[in-house]
């Protein structure tokens, strides 16, 4: 008899984003009239740039002829990519990575999602909390958890809230735990770590013999020279961190879909009798495995964001969100929300005012503004009296956005 | 202490294709003047048609300008695809499928080596012997199995040899199995299931409340109409398979990315209780927690496949590969090879002359005529002793190849 994994009956039936769809498809059906501004979902909304496209459009030519077609390439993705990373992207700040220690996938959810596979069921996972869910769902999967209990949190597993008091930084557990997820700038308080917080992370790890899985999807959206872009900037961490970086909110890729995971040949793991394995081979492994390389089209398209016309008209772009997520702290902050995030990443997190749930100031926006964001208590139990504004949209609708945020009615 | 998950470490260390390249590079470090001839990797090498192309450019294009640019599309490929899939795959057949039914991914390697996550670590695995090793391999990974043994096989599997007097399509098991993968036209045999052989199967898992996990990439390569294509054309799989198809081989799409699974509605696994458990949610769950849909440029690329131009031009590609699988069978025939496939498959499968072992004729077949094959053994215990050539190249290279063979001595 095929008998099902139930560890998947375990997770709460109503993911957040379908949630709030559904909200916002009933609202749209009930209202025709509504001009609905949509700062939930943090999908990209500017074009790709002209570099960007004329790589692909070249990509697509190359194959077209026999000459220059390709098939199968290497799982572990084209070293012309490899290479245009490492030395864009971490040599300039000081990290030498070889070129196989990069793994180019087809989206950061994928590797986040799969890289728990390659560590035991035994081990305790650490996420912060509010989180991004795919951190938690997959290892509730894998089974690496209890049930759930009050407030959606699963057992066995150890949340550590992320309140304005800590900056939004969790503090170090105090039971032992093995794998940590790690999001900076984070997703969805916008908050992000100095190399202060960051490094206490690390000899927290080196101490304990823990992982840390660190998702620098949003390292781009960084303007303070003094934050670090990748937790690798932190001597000692190629031996406790892996690091998952993306191109969709970077170069506008969620639709063309290109991402990465760094594995350091330094970083390692444990079997039960206490022997060191390495995870770098693990890794290798599982990819090659279960992934055949993600579209040639789209890695060529990578490869053009390290143009210096790549680099200048990507650049532009996280220019128009940033102003986006400038615009948006100001005008709540003059309007009396109180307010996180949006300086160095593309999220702002706001209290909801006068002591509202989550859902409750998520339909009141819905409703009064036709704005929609998304609630805090959707990403955990401590993003409850919090929702989430995304600075992805054209400026014309965040700023209308604000001006009908101005005309709400708080009494 | 952070645990890796042991059963990577019941993984062969050699996979298959690296131990060819290895030993093809080797051969060709040290006679740099041989003109290799590769039929050895089952990778396309014709260039996109021009129907696809057209497309692929069009995609492109709408992700310069705001107001056709897409971003997330739905995680379970886009409507239009599915549709297009149903439409002119499953319709014409008699398989009626609803849209939902259908999910499109980037690959069906990743699909193969995904599906198991959804069934429990203590369902009794059966794969056929030779077999495609990601079916094997991911589930060594998962802890479906014991150890390695004798001949690569691992403890708890249940090895179904394929051999000339099956017509390489397995005998039913004597003892219980929960998960069969069958793959028909067959990799790496070459050989096709019947009406009545898939019957047999069917109607054996839906008395043993079993599934069947069924690979259908290579169905474009059917040329008898007495065939099915689709495991659904058989009445009451749908209450017991899944089936995986692929752009990749149908449409050269090895360097694309796209691929799709589909999972019926009418399918359950059960609960430990016996409970049954409608499979696609499980599935639907799994696909939108950790993959974040297809690149569009693929999709889109997919959906112009089904095109009359589309259709029409890839006809033609696998055309050519049709024919070079007829040449190698009528060479080796002639030349007194005992061959198997290459009529509804781009595979042809011969035996070993003299009964050498398949690495043995490899390195034969490598050093004396610089053509490279994969050896059967590599597929599995029952492989030994076969080799398989693919169709996969230009029609000149595989003539030059079978004019090499002619010359080989086999005294």
């Amino acid at each position: 008899m095929i008998r099902i994994n139930e560890n998947f009956l375990k997770l709460q039936a109503g993911y957040l984003f379908p949630e709030i769809g559904r909200r916002v498809a009933a609202y749209a059906a009930q209202h025709p009239e509504a001009r609905i501004i949509r700062l939930g979902i943090g999908d990209v909304t500017e074009p790709l740039p002209p570099a960007i496209i004329e790589a692909m459009h070249k990509a697509v030519e190359e194959m077209a002829s026999g000459e220059t077609f390709r098939g199968y390439g290497p799982e572990q993705g084209y070293e012309f990519l490899r290479r245009a990373i490492i030395d864009n992207d971490f040599a300039p700040r000081g990290v030498s990575l070889e070129a196989d220690e990069v793994f180019i996938s087809d989206g950061s959810k994928c590797d986040t999602g799969n890289f728990q596979e390659i560590f035991g069921l035994d081990n305790v996972v650490a996420v912060a909390d509010p989180v991004y869910p795919v951190y938690v769902d997959t290892n509730v999967m894998a089974g690496r958890t209890g049930q759930a209990q009050e407030k959606g949190r699963y057992g066995g597993i150890v949340y550590m809230p992320c309140i304005p008091e800590n900056g939004f930084v969790p503090e170090l557990p105090k039971q032992p735990v093995d794998m940590i997820y790690l999001c900076y700038p984070n997703n969805p308080t916008g908050a992000v770590a100095t190399r202060e917080q960051l490094a206490r992370w690390v000899a927290y790890a080196r101490e304990n013999m823990a992982i840390i899985l660190f998702d620098a999807a949003y390292e781009a959206f960084i303007r303070d020279p003094e934050i670090p872009h990748s937790i690798y900037e932190i001597d000692g961490a190629k031996e406790v961190a892996v690091e998952f970086r993306s191109f969709s909110k970077t170069a506008g890729f969620t639709g063309v879909r290109c991402a990465l995971t760094v594995v350091p040949k330094a970083l390692h793991a444990y079997k039960a009798d206490g022997e060191a394995v390495a995870v770098h081979p693990l890794w290798a492994r599982r990819h090659s495995t279960k992934f055949n390389g993600a579209s040639y089209i789209s890695q060529a398209a990578a490869a053009a964001v390290y143009t210096a016309a790549g680099q200048a008209q990507v650049r532009s772009i996280i220019n128009i969100y940033m102003a986006n997520a400038a615009m948006i702290r100001e005008a709540l902050t003059s309007l009396g929300y109180e307010v996180y995030g949006g300086v160095n990443a593309p999220y702002v997190w706001l209290k909801t005012p006068g002591g509202m749930g989550s859902w409750e100031f998520f339909d009141k926006l819905l409703r009064e503004a036709n704005v929609v964001g998304t609630p805090g208590a959707g990403f955990g139990a401590s993003g409850e009296g919090y929702l989430r504004l995304s600075a992805f949209n054209k400026p014309q609708r965040v700023r209308e956005a604000m001006e009908r945020l101005s005309r709400l009615s708080l009494e």
